[in-house]
């Protein structure tokens, strides 16, 4: 394998990505929304969601694992709790299907809730928090994933490795937001420090014997655990329920039987929280209410070392759009031969695409 | 200073509480919502949200920065928003206040929000939730404090140690449960450190140099820190916009400030989202939603040294009714003088009380 990359423009990347699910058998909507997807990762600089994932969301299809061409059905469920349907579909299509509606209906009520049900998910959850944000509210959004974390004081996987994503409104720029993990560290990193040959930090994984671990290789064979002992234990705990049975959707562990084929796309339920700030005013205007986060945002950066969250993947919204972005040779062929439809797709696992894609980004 | 304990019935701790505080001027309705609060921490073991905290109830009040008389004002601010407006009073009238208009909403709506204003919160956020819980709603609710904890990477004090809780209902026992500070640890563990000459663990605290520290002292001087690094500090800017910006109510500094006499109880905003599950469900009982809870339960509780958050105030819960608690004499003393009607309180500053409190829990 070679570690050279190709440079594409994000125009490239979305041209890219949406014709190559078309000569895959995706229906023109699915492959066009996952295009906006993966292009907004690689704009951000979010490798991990970007053109990466495609043969991901491919071989999801190829084993009959998800579908490219179902509609996802819009429903309410009460007065302020909508659901959508993904039917096994994948989330992209379920969520821009969804904003008008959500967005609408917590402007009206103040509060309101999406259930994204049955959605195969392989992208970032800051998109969807970001759009509602864009919108004027506060959103929040929780999904469960692949069972790859122990609970604390625990020895083996259970919970998924569960984000959580925040946006708050910014009048003058990009929205405030978060979207962390509640894992200590990304699986993605335990890949390159065993390809590195780097021990990991203190606190970050156990063995297949339950006992911590700062070896690689024991990490990936048992368990990760959460970010903050307990405390992250237990909002991996909350996201569990909130995208799961809340919704009567699976958990993580259901979600990871569920992938027989070991697709690495999980179909799972997401849940979303959107509140119009202005309706939770008894007075003021929405101007003062913003500038009032405003303060608290100059605080922050006043002090020199703390920075706001999604910083970094402002910065590369800045560059990118005039410079393009950097993919590996090996990704930019695989993706070459799905777009000219070829049928014989050589997805490695996981683990090693991971590592040829941090092997290129660095 | 004596550090023997007396031990009361939780009916003590509850008639104890009510009627020092009608001797101090407090009217009926604050007294006896204050005093169930009190009751259900010392209940729990929660020493520091119980009798420990009355002084501070009443010194707040004699400082003129509290009222113990002032009736909330409840109001409508959207269809699934509701706002308490508990101009100055203390948080559990509020509380008890919004709880039926809450539930009502929540489960009319699907999901309802409420905003709490000009409270004075001097205890848990768990009784909230779980009192939701136990209507069988899923709560969530966030509260900022006195600033305490610097941002991740920054060098000074500026969120509060802004606990979030949330429950979840259980049909056959306690609701599940978690309530827990954004602060790395709490900061009578720091007090407590101090006083026994033992250092503070890594990434606990920063000095008033802005530079790490393990020692109490020196943290106390500076700035706690957020747990889980910037995680946690993610989750601590999210609970200060959702307590403060969204419903127009303080950030911590801004609380600090407010709080112009040191009486350690802010006065500040608190945000509640109250959720209906069966009415997130597009098929399928309330039983089996639970049931389906409480499989991840089982699987959290069969590994060896996990635990289900609360465990431990649960334990207690089962003893202390027929045990009573252990409250330290010197507390028991300044109680029984309150009780009296005496007027010239002697409240130590919460750094001396706190150790007081802790001697005597050993």
């Amino acid at each position: 394998m070679t570690n050279d990359a190709v440079r594409m423009s994000l125009e490239e990347v979305h041209e890219t990505s949406r014709s190559l699910l078309l000569a895959q058998g995706f229906g023109e909507v699915h492959a066009s929304a996952i295009a906006r997807t993966v292009t907004a990762a690689e704009r951000d600089e979010c490798r991990h969601h970007g053109l990466f994932r495609i043969p991901f969301y491919v071989n999801a299809v190829k084993v009959g694992h998800a579908s490219g061409v179902v509609e996802p059905e819009l429903s309410d469920l009460s007065p302020s709790v909508l659901r959508i349907n993904a039917k096994r579909g994948f989330s992209p299509l379920a969520l821009e299907r969804s904003y008008e509606p959500l967005i609408a209906r917590a402007k009206q009520q103040g509060i309101a809730a999406l259930a994204i049900n049955n959605a195969v998910h392989l992208g970032s959850l800051w998109p969807e928090t970001q759009h509602l944000a864009e919108a004027g509210l506060v959103a929040l959004a929780f999904v469960s994933a692949a069972p790859y974390v122990a609970p604390a004081g625990g020895t083996s996987r259970l919970f998924g490795t569960n984000p959580m994503s925040f946006a708050w409104p910014r009048a003058d720029t990009f929205p405030l937001v978060f979207d962390q993990a509640s894992s200590a560290c990304a699986r993605g990193e335990i890949q390159v420090r065993l390809r590195d040959g780097v021990p990991l930090e203190q606190n970050w994984a156990l063995g297949p014997d339950g006992k911590p671990t700062t070896d690689a290789k024991q990490a990936l064979d048992g368990a990760q655990l959460p970010f903050g002992g307990a405390k992250g234990s237990s909002i991996a705990l909350m996201i569990e329920l909130l995208a799961g049975p809340l919704i009567g959707d699976t958990l993580s562990y259901e979600a990871g039987e569920d992938d027989k084929t070991g697709t690495g796309a999980p179909c799972k339920g997401e849940f979303i929280i959107a509140i119009d700030p202005v309706r939770c005013l008894s007075g003021g205007s929405r101007e003062a209410q913003l500038a009032h986060g405003e303060r608290l945002f100059e605080r922050i950066l006043q002090q020199e070392g703390a920075r706001l969250p999604s910083d970094r993947r402002y910065q590369a919204r800045k560059r990118t759009p005039q410079d393009g972005v950097l993919v590996p040779r090996s990704l930019y062929d695989t993706l070459k031969e799905l777009r000219s439809g070829a049928s014989s797709l050589r997805l490695q696992t996981y683990e090693a695409d991971h590592n040829l894609l941090e092997g290129a980004a660095r």
